[in-house]
């Protein structure tokens, strides 16, 4: 029953939508880690160009079981 | 003019995107209270499997006016 | 000695003052529920028309004892 | 349907009450803005002098729909 | 897949210790909702009398599926 | 390389989306005031009426270069 | 123009109100210290009986110089 | 009825558990104060050393009624 | 005794230092409106470039008294 | 005396206690990291199963120092 | 290995920088406690006059063991 | 346009300020990741021995593109 998770704190950047920067983020991580079971999205913000929004960031947390 | 609400703190699940889980956890809610008024996004999580999203969940506040 | 308490989350409304809508929720929690204990407030806003305050609402947490 | 509110965070301040406070915060606010539509206390703390009160300081976030 | 959760916001109260408190919280809850399925701590604190501490508090919500 | 951006908080109102509210305070802002750099969505909450989302609200700071 | 402030934090207790409940705090505060220069409210709770506020408390931190 | 109460924050060592690091930290404060009333966690943190832990402390708010 | 401040939400940008940063943003608002009265700091942060630090930024609000 | 720790946000896993769950959670870190200094216990939550606790979830961060 | 600290929270005022705030408040702090251990700076804020700082003061918290 | 940064959460030492400690972090952390491009200062504290200030510790968030 006992296991351990490990957090990592990300920040994907897309310039579709916040959702699509969650993906790109969690994409990412399952590049480089195996086993992640969840994510919490902590700040959401962007940059805006020429009055349009050019890029949409999401700060992720991803957790992924310590073997 | 004096009336008082009554905030509740429900959790939404969806497989599509927050803001499915968001209506979710709210026509749960008009299920059974009446007189829904407003609805409060606190928290953005969810579960991934296999590398891929399959529970968006979103903490929900929802207020409706007690009769 | 052992207990437990349920807290609930409203929001009195009042066009007189935070207090007097700190108290509408108080009364409004008396009439469905016995054993109220304490409360918190938890926020302070309210609603301005023609340049005048014409509501004082009050984020009020109370808690009665649960049998 | 859509529109746009602008916030303002003032800081009333009132040698008589907090609720005094916000009322000057409000007031003031009135004399260069439109269509205040909220309010919300954020923070609540004043002066000593002589081991009394001489103010009462209230910062208040007021919004008003942009035109 | 789309589920629905609802959280209750609790207060453990015991002679003995946090958990003890927690635990308490838990199993009042069970006796009146079904489908508990986490909790989370939010707030510990205590009584103290003749410097000794007599109560455990736990602020607690716990989390059930709404059917 | 010296410079200093000033934040105008606003909140977007919406019937359709958050991503939509987000959108409409960004496209006011650019109105008023050039030079806008960032974005960061602070809250995100909305209105409920006969069980349906009508409104989605979306607070918003916007951030661009004073000259 | 160098000095040192020290902050008590105190939590006034009134059956009248808040404001009641702040100045008893910064009342007391006055028999024990010199030179009290502000005060901020923290937190604002109190006691429920009988479905009666029977006492306001107010979390207050007092700030004053030393010499 | 008004009466008011100081509260002092104590950061409590341990080498055994969190609850022993409190129940020190409250004991050593009815050395100096009387009429202890309350205590409040509001952090947990400790010391490893070789993998171990070897402090367990606890930061913990005691109040009392000032006379 | 009555009278109203606006606080402003600025970032200063430095290559310096932050209280350099601090020192932009005070500046800047100077030119714009009279009456600065004190000043919050709530951010710091910054960019990095080839492993040096080329920017420094401080969130500052600024708060002026309104005629 | 200049040096510099790294932080790990790890979450452990116990069906016991919390204090287990936070020791699961350092001894899984001590196989990968050296140096471990101090841990921060932020969050306290848990998995519910037939009215019964199956799972204390402790969230932790561990320090070490960075060669 | 059991021990105690208490914490103070001071407020250090300087015409110079923040840095130099931090060490007036601690500075202060030893000539009336012994055995001080570390400190915590919670907030930075200051005084403008005719467009310039001429206050810095830093909110610090600092501790010593309790004998 | 799409790109992933991970955050690291670093303390940095220093004897000096609490700028130098927060440069001992970023240069300790381009040691071993490349591509750094923003940091965020969160916390400041440190040790005091004999009445002096002997470190000063930043807590630093540190981010780097992901490749």
């Amino acid at each position: 029953m006992d296991r351990v998770y490990k957090k990592l704190e990300l920040v994907g950047v897309s310039d579709k939508s916040f959702e699509d920067a969650i993906r790109n983020a969690i994409e990412k991580a399952t590049k480089t880690v195996h086993g992640l079971a969840w994510f919490e999205v902590t700040e959401q913000h962007g940059k805006i160009m020429d009055g349009k929004v050019t890029e949409f960031q999401a700060v992720v947390k991803v957790a992924f079981k310590v073997d």
